[in-house]
């Protein structure tokens, strides 16, 4: 087999995974490694170099067969100059080219884009969201982050900014938000506002509730206090959503993230708020968890990859 | 002058306006009449027919110049079909077909839009959000209206549907909104909402306040309690809006309708919740106040009408 091939790199806090993707999607070998940003950004492209080497060795396929790299990594970036400045997950990532060794290293085009942006581009290609024309993301971990596929594309606004969805107003007497505002989507329905919130209902367990995880697990056990607390975070969760539908107006609402793991928890409170919602045509808007779990990153990397210009 | 022209059609709950204008934007003549759409859809049509004929005497151009004709009107309607389907404001136009009439008595191509859409499209035309990429309109009146227009296009979501934007959750604990839920913008910040709040704060002023202008003008004259109304609803405003540019991220936020006559009282909290907005692109992000009044309708119908193809 030598037929085209690309590579998708989805870069986290914790986790570096690249996976070499042929053009109709199909995973042909993959590798994963600890992000490690402290080491450094010199560092880091070092060793993303060695794993995209490796993927390619794995993947069996001729290296001219490779047709570009795309790479989905946490904010605040810029993607048409390739440079990512978030030394707040990524410590000392600030303000470094990632486009131009990967350029100068394999010989083909690079692109660069936000980590929900890539992951709404996965779903949009292979997942939840498949051939929709409209599709929103949310990904709901220890904050909100939100993608919009349009026609294919990902929305940009002014400057070229994408939609900020996890900062919404759902509650003015909410919580204080690093954003600036009070009760902001993500000060209320994110897995860290989850914790934050059983932490405080219940200071005894405080120790254990170091993320929503636990909170989750103490609600499906039974645990009244952390059903309370994954009760209003469900509804915080539909409100946000709530609004969306009726500002994008999209096809599908795909949920993903690791709090949506346990979306049969949230899905009671989201379906009643949104079959009461009478000004969106909410029978043709579709809500569904994300099917591709961890690959949403790296196969939308590679449909980004997919979508630049080669030789 | 024999130039080509087209015809402008703003339809409102209590007014008809008519307004011929050139492909430059100037308004050639115009002319108006009351609604009275109780009295009928046939007798409305044919009302709006000879406005429109006594419009193109007064324009003092040959029918031939004429090269479309535009029409925005209040919703549920359909543009693609021409169908007004709205006895709610318009009592007895249901499911009433406005362009085949105006079609064939003028012989030339029409359009038909909500009257948010063809003021937003005035107003990126000619007004506020002149030649911006992308521009928001949000009209505060009885209710509060949007419309988005990117690239010199209605958006439009599922289904063909406009967004709503009136309805996004601003409070939970505010009132019950006819949509489905409680603390919408619309039931928040909108003229009849601070009609109605200024009536539960001040009960023994109740008969004079039967809307925003009562209240502003009491709000200006020194009222606290008329203020303390004012200032929440201007608070309201300022957190859906907030909402609007992270979602969004438009260039322009252009603000129109009655109760906006008043913006200076509403944009010291309006500046004060987008300056702090720590997400958005703000410094990019101009609000400001609609320039175009009551024309922003009948202008927008024009563009709308120039948009068509015609012989």
């Amino acid at each position: 087999m030598d037929g085209p091939f690309v590579l998708g790199v989805d870069i986290g806090g914790s986790k570096v995974a690249i996976a070499a993707v042929t053009p109709d999607g199909q995973i042909l070998a993959r590798a994963s490694m600890p992000t490690q940003a402290e080491r450094g950004f010199d560092d880091g492209v070092h060793r993303i170099l060695s794993l995209a080497d490796q993927v390619m060795a794995q993947a069996q396929r001729p290296r001219r067969a490779l047709q570009a790299i795309g790479v989905g990594c946490p904010g605040p970036l810029d993607p048409a100059q390739g440079i990512i400045d978030n030394p707040y997950t990524l410590p000392t990532w600030e303000k470094v080219d990632i486009l131009q060794p990967l350029r100068s290293h394999l010989g083909v085009p690079a692109a660069l884009e936000n980590d929900a942006d890539a992951a709404a581009m996965g779903e949009n290609w292979l997942g939840t969201g498949q051939g929709a024309r409209s599709v929103v993301m949310v990904t709901v971990g220890t904050g909100i982050g939100g993608a919009w596929i349009i026609d294919g594309q990902i929305y940009r606004g002014a400057g070229g900014a994408h939609p900020e969805m996890g900062h919404q107003c759902i509650d003015p007497s909410g919580p204080p938000c690093y954003c600036g505002i009070r009760g902001c989507w993500e000060s209320l329905a994110s897995g860290s506002a989850i914790a934050a919130s059983a932490r405080e209902q219940m200071p005894d367990r405080a120790l254990e509730l170091s993320g929503a995880a636990a909170v989750i697990a103490l609600a499906r056990a039974g645990h009244p206090a952390a059903q309370e607390v994954i009760a209003r975070a469900a509804q915080a969760m539909a409100l946000g959503i709530f609004t969306l539908v009726n500002l994008y107006v999209p096809d599908v609402v795909v949920l993903g993230g690791g709090v949506m793991d346990a979306y049969d928890l949230f899905e009671p409170a989201i379906r009643h708020v949104i079959e009461r919602d009478t000004m969106a045509p909410t029978d043709r808007i579709a809500i569904r968890k994300a099917s591709l779990g961890n690959d949403a990153g790296i196969l939308g990397a590679a449909r980004i990859a997919l979508s630049l210009p080669h030789h």
